[in-house]
């Protein structure tokens, strides 16, 4: 909807090249940290863990920015909706860039101890949540409410991959006790990319919202059995 | 600040009910959790899970309420910052409830396998975080920042409590691999509740910015040195 005051585009689209910006950090962090797992390179993984504190700055720009457009130009409806989601994407994406660095910040660990056979699986599982994350930038900046609800059954396909993950580690750990500790940190690791998985989705369904208007009713069907791994899961 | 217009007040009374009752069905989850966990209570741990939606209607009721009083009222100044601050802070109260409801699904692959010895401590950390989430709740409904800052102090003693505990898990994996199921998901529920020491850590900050309208500049200086376990963190 164009507006009669210029300068209040001018605020909104500052205010989604913030979410812009902080988008395209995260992405960065998290595939420096895959690069830093799979390549064994704590000097990189020492970069990214230190770059964590720009994406704040970022976020604290886009929350300003958001208490400063709620409060002189009171939007309604649709750009309200724009400001408002834009608060939430802006947490969604802090917690990638968290969870990225998390995994940077084991990998300093990993690389102090023997190489485990899982970490080939592991970087594989990293690549589909860095492939949602860009996926979903992508849909919110293109405004396309679709495209980002298609991102919830690649999320299950995550989930599935996750489930198969942990199984894979929890052997290795019982076949070979020494590798226990590495293969712990392998475990959070995995659950790190599994809940950006999760975060990726969250930012899709808040770009469905503001796209259409309407909440994503339909309960998102949460299929990650990882939980329930070593028992029957119960049946309701 | 007093307003001229009286229903102004209701709507930001009923905005923050919503809060309190989150606050209120999440403490009470956690301590459900706790006890499921202790007793080996499966069924507990089912109505646990079950009523985790019982706080995510809150929270959409929180969000709608918050857009309605933006949207209607457009509120500067101390108001607009107790509505966008409720919004955070329900998002912060709803990853409570789910954490405390994946320790209760987590309990139920537990009590289908011997107890393990780790147990005991693991219900002590989950004291502490349930002793954090009702101090912060108290220091939100009580508009005290102080109490609310105070919360950082505590959140330090989790995260050396959970260290602890991650060490004592390793090792008795270590010594007895069979185990390894059990405690791996001994290690997630510890995780779980380390986490939500850093919600009600962020709802108290979220607290102290509402009361005061000063952000807490002051970086957390975040101690959990668990992702470093099994090497000699680094120097910087």
């Amino acid at each position: 909807m164009p507006h009669i005051v210029k300068s209040y585009d001018i605020e909104l689209g500052r205010l989604e090249d913030g979410i812009a910006r902080m988008g395209g950090l995260a992405e960065s962090q998290l595939a420096s940290a895959l690069d830093a797992l799979e390549s064994r390179d704590s000097e990189l993984a020492g970069r990214i863990m230190r770059s964590d504190a720009e994406v704040d700055s970022c976020e604290a720009f886009v929350n300003e920015q958001t208490i400063k457009v709620l409060a002189l130009r009171a939007p309604v409806a649709d750009d309200l909706r724009t400001v408002v989601g834009a608060l939430k994407i802006a947490g969604e994406i802090e917690r990638i860039a968290d969870l990225a660095a998390n995994a940077a910040k084991r990998s300093l660990v990993l690389n102090q101890l023997p190489p485990v056979a899982p970490m080939r699986s592991l970087v594989r599982l990293g690549r589909l949540a860095l492939a949602m994350v860009k996926e979903v930038l992508d849909a919110y900046l293109g405004h396309d409410a679709e495209r980002a609800l298609a991102l919830r059954d690649r999320d299950q396909e995550l989930d599935d991959v996750y489930s198969a993950l942990f199984r894979e580690i929890l052997t290795y750990m019982m076949e070979d006790p020494r590798t226990i500790t590495p293969c712990t940190h392998l475990m959070f690791i995995a659950k790190n990319f599994e809940r950006i998985g999760d975060h990726a989705t969250n930012v899709a369904e808040l770009t469905h919202f503001r796209v259409t208007g309407k909440a994503v009713t339909e309960q998102r069907t949460k299929k990650d059995v990882s939980s329930f791994i070593g028992a029957e899961p119960p049946t309701d």
